[in-house]
């Protein structure tokens, strides 16, 4: 979903190639003036090939093989920009991309991606006290009993809910469990919503020097609770249980009945949001930043929300590379280059460009809004 | 658990043989008086040579070898009180019951049990228009998330939260879906509990002539919302679904893990309450009739509530047959019993000399109490 909408954004303005195993997948792409090439990208031999010709590779690839893929492109030598989000330190590559002369960009989605894109643009301007970034992809309508829709597998979805969520706490990275911590925020033309800790902070946890930092999933209220339910009754475990003889992890139990029901019907009208509260101090003076994000669902072109939000981020940054706005050899977070306000500036132009506005409120002297 | 609180109080005036397949079950009865028989009740034979030397029979066992086990009984012409809640109509029995000359209650528990009995009595009475029966077995402490335990097989409580409940609606029978027409009662040491339609009705749907009819179950708040949406998303069907490579049935999963979570820990606080509100006229004057059950577990004896309230409604009835207070052939539910004054005195006496009271208020004219 996010690769199409990529490779047609690309495709307005250079060549671009488009590689999956599945063959329907990219039947549906040639229409849109995108050249494409069925592959297993899981073989490297295959990959290194299939790169060998290009300037720049955009890697969006399930999490599972996006380290590996990573790794065979910067052998390839070619710059990338990478959306797989996978769960390996992608700072383990830094050396080998620099000894290679490429820039590369990790975590080019919404958050991680656009979050710490903004976070590395302020933390270069003010010293940031406390940050939280609440973020959140969902269907417009609430249907009971989750009021959710995921436009990826419930496993990765329960993922977040059961891996303990890191956070920092006074300067010292902390752990928290997922779903706990909840809080309800309000959002024009959306009404409320509840906030809770997942695990998504990523290199923030290292990169920047903010002392109050944590990420929160948004969802509708009563999901949460939902969810500590499944969790606290067993329905997310991974560990197999005996059940009249047969051997299975509730969690795929879970996840096959959650997939029917977490699906997103065709043309469902969907939205993402995202909120970044900032306090600090700039210049000697108290100093409060709200960026909001509130992206819907594109009926004209059919593409969907998440798919805008993550994949043009990742195509802004993209073009960052192709434009050699941005040339630094290494494995770069988006922090990095928000702290660079021509790249930062670029960025959040190419998004409005597409209709993707990053709203930011400036507070200074400490009063509330 | 209803079957050694029954032996043990019938073993006080009578000469009592418990039978069970199970030594551990019988090796806590023998310290109490009561004579032990290690024996499969399940084989006809069997039970034939079992009952032929007593003057009753009492029946608890699973439901499903209900309806048999009774049969056996009354070919071996023994009367009968049986708690065994079987799915079948026991007035197939009748017929069988009445050529063999002897008594046969059924359904001699709490509700059904002592929900007909007292129905039984005001039909008798007056003209019922409106009865309402709510009842529910509950755990003292509400524990987060089911604040539920069930001192039977989860199976057996999602059966409840899944088999359409049967009513009567204007003199007819109308079939509703479980857990549906959520209703919140106020109890007095308790507070609010929630209820719900479950199909419990059983002989009630045929047997009284009161036009509008409903037996609801009673839970703390919450726990019906979750039901609902765990059957909604599929945890409660009985078909298998393909979960990796295996087929199971995710009802078969979920009761797994329920029953770690809805199991009562040894000594656990648990408690029985049951609200029957009547609405009709007597003597040409509208009356509104309110019978109130709450009984506690017995932490002296260590006996549950469930035991109590199901055991002894139960050995009270088979009092009745023993006395000789009741001696029509056939099998009766408790209703026709308590249509008759001097066998509703006795029950009710029975039970207030184990503590189990039913508090009846009676309002007539028609204002409410």
């Amino acid at each position: 979903m996010v690769g199409s909408a990529m490779a047609r954004d690309l495709a307005r303005d250079w060549e671009v190639t488009a590689a999956d195993i599945d063959p329907h997948a990219l039947a549906r792409l040639s229409q849109h003036g995108v050249r494409t090439k069925q592959a297993d990208l899981g073989d490297p031999h295959i990959l290194r090939d299939l790169v060998s010709e290009t300037d720049l590779v955009v890697g969006a690839v399930p999490g599972f093989m996006g380290f590996q893929t990573l790794q065979t492109v910067i052998e390839s030598k070619k710059p990338c920009v990478d959306i797989s989000f996978f769960p390996e330190e992608a700072s383990q590559l830094d050396v080998r991309a620099r000894d290679q002369g490429i820039p590369v960009i990790v975590d080019a989605g919404v958050a991680p991606g656009m979050s710490n894109l903004i976070l590395g643009r302020y933390a270069a301007e003010m010293q940031i006290r406390r940050a939280r970034c609440y973020v959140g992809g969902l269907p417009r309508e609430r249907r009971w009993p989750f009021a959710y829709k995921a436009p990826f597998s419930p496993i990765d979805v329960i993922e977040e809910y059961t891996r303990p969520a890191r956070l920092k706490v006074n300067g010292k990275i902390v752990t928290r469990p997922a779903l706990t911590e909840p809080e309800f925020l309000d959002f024009p033309g959306i009404g409320t919503l509840e906030a809770f800790n997942t695990d998504g902070l990523r290199s923030l946890l290292h990169t920047l020097e903010i002392p109050n930092l944590a990420e929160k999933t948004l969802r509708y209220p009563g999901h949460r609770e939902q969810m500590q339910m499944l969790r606290s009754a067993g329905f997310f475990a991974s560990n197999p249980i005996e059940v009249k003889g047969v051997s299975v992890a509730p969690l795929d139990v879970t996840a096959t009945l959650l997939l029917k029901n977490w699906e997103l019907t065709p043309g469902e009208a969907e939205f993402t949001v995202m909120r970044i509260l900032l306090e600090g101090e700039a210049e000697g003076r108290p100093r409060k930043i709200q960026v909001d994000l509130e992206d819907e669902y594109d009926v004209d072109s059919g593409t969907s929300s998440m798919a805008r939000t993550t994949g043009y981020a990742c195509t802004a940054m993209a073009n960052l590379l192709l434009q050699d706005r941005f040339s630094t050899p290494g494995v770069h977070p988006p922090e990095t280059i928000g702290a660079n306000p021509v790249c930062y500036e670029s960025v959040m132009t190419y998004l409005q460009e597409r209709g993707i506005e990053y709203r930011v409120q400036v507070n200074d002297g400490g009063q509330d809004e």
